[in-house]
């Protein structure tokens, strides 16, 4: 049982930005700081822009950054966009469902029951929350001190 | 997010043979009723029977039947069991984590409780509350009675 790669690079996307606070970032910087491919980023951030959570900055020193506070960030919001699959079993999509016993089993209840706790936990976690270690995190990911960063006291420590 | 199909299919014999109580059903007879590859369930009956959920009897004749009562084979420890990978994200799995946050990173704890609540409700069922409905999984799947059955009066109405 897993998350797509999609789903864990968006959240990896947020929290970096989460740590730069108003400053820019590039997809560069992100993809070298977590040595991940720069290629898979460009979907990520894309589709991060589109539904809002991220605002880009076009052109030369463009790049960027997040498009609301780390408090609006709800991780079960950002996992419920990113994952578009969440069919636990073949029955959860009406579509490709050929299990016979699908109109009448119980099992498919207790697994939508389960992936609800699942996303329940989430739901109860904000991206500030996930970056609340900063400082620890800032070094980690070698992210670069700007003029105008504006990450808070827990960030530059 | 998915389960394998290797668990879908654990779950689909073992509701099979809850079905079918004491009687021996054969792979070739559940893979019929669910209409799927006997080839894939080659491998998932002979894991259920070295974990000790299904006994199998040899030659002819033979087949495999629970062997615990329903109300022992709890949905939780079968999944636990049958998805060998629980790699919800990829520092989960400690051997091939290149995500260098992975020792101070607040998400993989959350998500872990999110992963433990998920299982956490499927802990709460057994087999028997799943086939509960034992009378309507009977048609649907086309079990045949058998002068031996001991389904009880569920299966049998």
């Amino acid at each position: 049982m897993q998350l797509t790669l999609y789903s864990d690079y968006s959240l990896r996307v947020l929290i970096y930005l989460g740590l730069k606070g108003t400053e820019l970032a590039t997809i560069t910087e992100i993809a070298t700081s977590y040595n991940i491919s720069r290629n898979h980023l460009v979907k990520v951030v894309h589709n991060l822009a589109n539904q809002g959570f991220i605002a880009t900055i076009r052109g030369k020193g463009g790049g960027m950054r997040l498009a609301r506070a780390p408090q609006e960030i709800n991780i079960g919001e950002v996992v419920r966009m990113t994952e578009m699959n969440f069919t636990v079993v073949e029955c959860f999509d009406p579509d490709n469902c050929r299990c016979p016993i699908t109109p009448v089993c119980r099992l498919k209840g207790v697994l939508h029951d389960a992936l609800e706790q699942f996303l329940g936990v989430l739901d109860q976690y904000t991206l500030e929350e996930v970056i609340g270690n900063g400082p620890q995190l800032v070094r980690i990911l070698k992210i670069p001190e700007g003029r105008k960063s504006a990450r808070g006291s827990r960030a530059r420590a």
